[in-house]
């Protein structure tokens, strides 16, 4: 395939994985660049690293910082931003669901909307009520979406995802590769989609 | 004082605060800004966070991306960058001097010299003959202002500035103060200038 292509891999609980997932589409079709979504889960990685939670946790101070970038990050951008009242939130759902339907059509605006759930309407994201409502939002069949999302090949899927993204050298989200050139936060956003460019 | 200013908060032996402060002087004057430079010492802190190293070290695939990185935003901003071959070098020497001299009008010629031996000419930095040698290049005593730094006095403002930092939030480098406002990492060097503007 030539058309220029940015794979997106993130975790629906990373926050600046957020502010990329709502703006990667715009800036994407700007420079005519496909957008592959990868959803993955931090948590495995961060475990092999030794930590339990967000690398942020490991310093109060870091965390108190992040919460203040985020919201002038938003700002910046011109885009809602509520700080959770839960962080990191468990993504296991939504995530199996962008395992399985991860060439759809409609897997940006999916993966735009549990972010915006998480971080703008600071709701849960990991149950099948919030997920039947993102769904149902799009006109998707919600149960037979959730039930597929839920099997054991899908389940093994976002495993699989998980090492690979790890074996091809993420270590946090978001991230962004062109080829194996390797982007990391949300700051490199547009440095990737550039790379992807000039790839073709 | 009425002039608006930034406080630019560093550590010799880290290389993104090598990025600022290559930068720091022309954006700032641009801006009408006065930059106040505060060198600091991130082992204490990282240590306080359980950490033996840089926290770039706990993850040996985010050390590597971080040296592709630096090489990649060096390019973008046209500076001359070396990965260097010890990392991370200590920086006890260049700090105290530092410390010593933070008002005088040389400090920032020091300090991006100091960063430079690190960073494009890859030698060590924290020797009497490197500071000589820095010194020198400025016009400056280079023995008197090293027994300067070494005394007990400058040794314990040092100390104190890194807990002064600490306490003011910062828990890396580089960090940029606007009155109480934190800016964390060269990506937002410009924001804070920009703060520092919108504060008069």
């Amino acid at each position: 395939m030539n058309t220029p292509h940015i794979e997106f891999w993130f975790d629906f609980g990373s926050p600046y994985s957020h502010l990329s997932a709502q703006r990667i589409d715009a800036l994407a079709r700007e420079r005519g660049v496909r957008v592959i979504w990868r959803a993955m889960l931090l948590g495995p990685i961060f475990r092999n690293a030794g930590w339990s939670g967000s690398p942020f946790q490991q310093q109060p101070a870091k965390l108190a910082y992040m919460w203040t970038d985020l919201a002038r990050q938003s700002a910046k951008y011109g885009l809602p931003w509520t700080h959770p009242s839960a962080f990191p939130r468990s993504s296991l759902l939504p995530a199996r669901i962008a395992t399985a339907f991860c060439d759809e059509s409609w897997i940006g605006q999916f993966c735009a909307k549990v972010f915006a759930l998480n971080f703008v309407h600071d709701t849960e994201i990991d149950s099948v009520d919030a997920m039947q409502g993102v769904l149902h939002d799009l006109g998707l069949p919600a149960d037979t979406a959730i039930a597929r999302a839920q099997t054991p090949e899908i389940k093994q899927a976002l495993r699989d995802r998980t090492a690979l993204g790890e074996q091809r050298g993420l270590f946090g989200a978001p991230s962004f590769l062109v080829g194996d050139a390797l982007f990391w936060g949300n700051d490199r956003l547009e440095d990737a989609l550039d790379a992807a460019c000039d790839q073709t």
